[in-house]
């Protein structure tokens, strides 16, 4: 099994698409990793020393590192396509890889997030192969529970692969699973993926609890606001199960490993948390934003695509507008600079 | 809404049924603690200075400790009794109080845990009316999740309270709630009460996530084993809600406050956690129990009694005995001194 080598080239170099190589290439693949013009000192730092600075770990000397301006080289005798790029990136990538989309490539996209067109949610795998222009070539999308960090340390991990073309979901679990990677397909592409662009939001939310203790000088302990995280993240469970369900996608996502594993994950992961306990100090949203250096915040992007959706959702009949009362909070919060009140007595309605 | 004043003795000084009477006296009732015999010194501490010692926090003096010996006179005119001993003594407390149990006198809970009655598994809130002697009396039993001394220091919780008399629950829901103490009533009783047993062991296996990189010489951080105990978690969840179907419950309430929130919260705890990190370094059980110093494990009694339970599911045929890895995984860990291999390549089976 482990002696088929195929060629596999990732566009988006950062934490996560470099992270994805390091299965890859234990499994013995041919591994092409393509940085995007923002990951310049990121390629470098791979070609000269394999260092990746933001994930301040050595990488296996199998990945290969070209600059975005050697996409053409990379991709030659490429048999499938990774796509790693950050959210508001999936539509360049999808310029930058359509002459190189084909049937027999399969095309995976680590890459999470919704976006609102106006009347519908879409999902990131749809805006991909959209964005393509090849009908029929449909993205396989691989969703948590995954640390970067972890997973570059070989650090056992499940995850969610899945695809409106389920076979295409298959072989890249069989092609990208490793003994420590391991790779389960769904066929509910709009509940795994509203799952994953979803529980940044849930997570900052979670972090309140944290902040809301630290901030009133309660030491870290078994005794903080455990209580305050635990019921915010029941409700944030049954949220992602509406939401899902608005999406017509299964309820049981939010259940599984792209529900209550990324969002347990999340929670643990470092920058989402950072920011929501950043919030609670009522700093107001850019300082808070400021404070985070630059970091990735995909809380911010699904809240700000959220907000427009709900008015239109219930407009159109398919919302009450006192469900996801904990969704609209954490949007007032961080996006309108609102305190934080946490709107317990309207959970589990 | 909070002049009306009730009557109400909990049975049981440990730290869950103690802290229970800090909502009750806030809310205005007049509150009797009873300890056990093996509350004795809680008792005395209690009278002289307010200050429980397992809480290490001092209650409010409105509630009125009395010793097992004057259980009469603290039941004297009680409106409402609450049983708050740990789960091997439900049996001691029905004998306790069966000749104060009345239909007009509502009996809640906060024991948790489940039965093996040779050929069902049991629900306390039943073992706890059928000691009663007097069928019609359906205790009101309250799930998580909620650590004690969050709850008496009064930080915010919500917890759900479950019976088969739905209205007695209601009651209680009403009777308790407080600004900070949210109770929400659910017909379930069954999934609750399976999942605020089984979490327990749940959070004992998310425990070795850490316990194993702490092992391996791991600094705590965002970059550990979450991606381990995500997946763990995810597992988790599946594995409650299948338990929960055995007996006749509804799979929905382990996706509520009973299941993922109380595991949540359970992880974050203290005791189980400290225990499960204990058993990654391969002390054995004995040792692990030892170096506990007599902390509750409720995690090895719920292990001990689904060990008895599966093998005759199985031989039922309501259970397959590739179901439960990880519940198996975890019995054979915590009560035969098996080394940690976490079987993920079997989970989401």
């Amino acid at each position: 099994m482990y002696r088929t080598m195929t060629c596999i080239t990732v566009l988006g170099a950062g934490m996560m698409g470099s992270a994805l190589c390091v299965p890859l290439v234990d499994r013995g693949h041919e591994v092409r990793l393509v940085g995007t013009h923002l990951d310049g000192a990121i390629v470098k730092s791979l070609q000269e020393s394999g260092v990746h600075p933001k994930l301040s770990y050595e990488l296996p000397r199998g990945i290969r590192a070209y600059p975005v301006e050697e996409l053409e080289q990379a991709m030659q005798g490429a048999e499938v396509i990774g796509v790693g790029v950050s959210s508001p990136g999936v539509r360049w990538a999808a310029e930058k890889l359509a002459s190189y989309a084909r049937r027999d490539v399969p095309i995976s996209m680590i890459t999470k997030g919704l976006e609102w067109g106006g009347a519908e949610l879409a999902l990131l795998p749809d805006v991909l192969r959209d964005g393509l222009g090849q009908p029929g070539i449909e993205p396989v999308a691989i969703a948590g529970p995954c640390i970067a960090g972890e997973l570059a340390r070989r650090v056992e991990t499940c995850v969610v692969v899945t695809s409106r073309n389920p076979s295409a979901a298959e072989r890249i679990a069989k092609l990208f699973s490793t003994p420590y990677y391991h790779l389960w397909p769904s066929a509910d592409v709009a509940g795994v993926e509203a799952c994953a662009a979803l529980k940044n939001a849930y997570a900052m939310g979670m972090a309140f609890a944290q902040g809301l203790h630290e901030k009133s000088g309660g030491a870290p302990g078994s005794v903080a606001m455990h209580n305050y995280e635990s019921a915010v993240f029941a409700q944030s469970v049954r949220e992602m199960q509406r939401i899902v369900e608005l999406l017509g996608g299964s309820p049981d996502s939010a259940v599984g490993m792209a529900g209550v594993g990324d969002l347990d994950v999340t929670c643990n992961g470092g920058r989402t948390g950072r920011f929501g306990r950043l919030l609670v100090l009522g700093l107001g949203r850019d300082e808070a934003v400021r404070r985070m250096q630059g970091a990735t915040l995909e809380c911010l992007d699904i809240l700000a695509v959220m907000r427009k959706a709900l008015p239109a959702l219930e407009s159109q009949g398919r919302l009450r507008d006192d469900e996801l009362p904990l969704l609209r909070h954490m949007a007032e919060v961080a996006l309108d600079d609102a305190p934080i009140d946490m709107p317990f007595s309207r959970f589990f309605g």
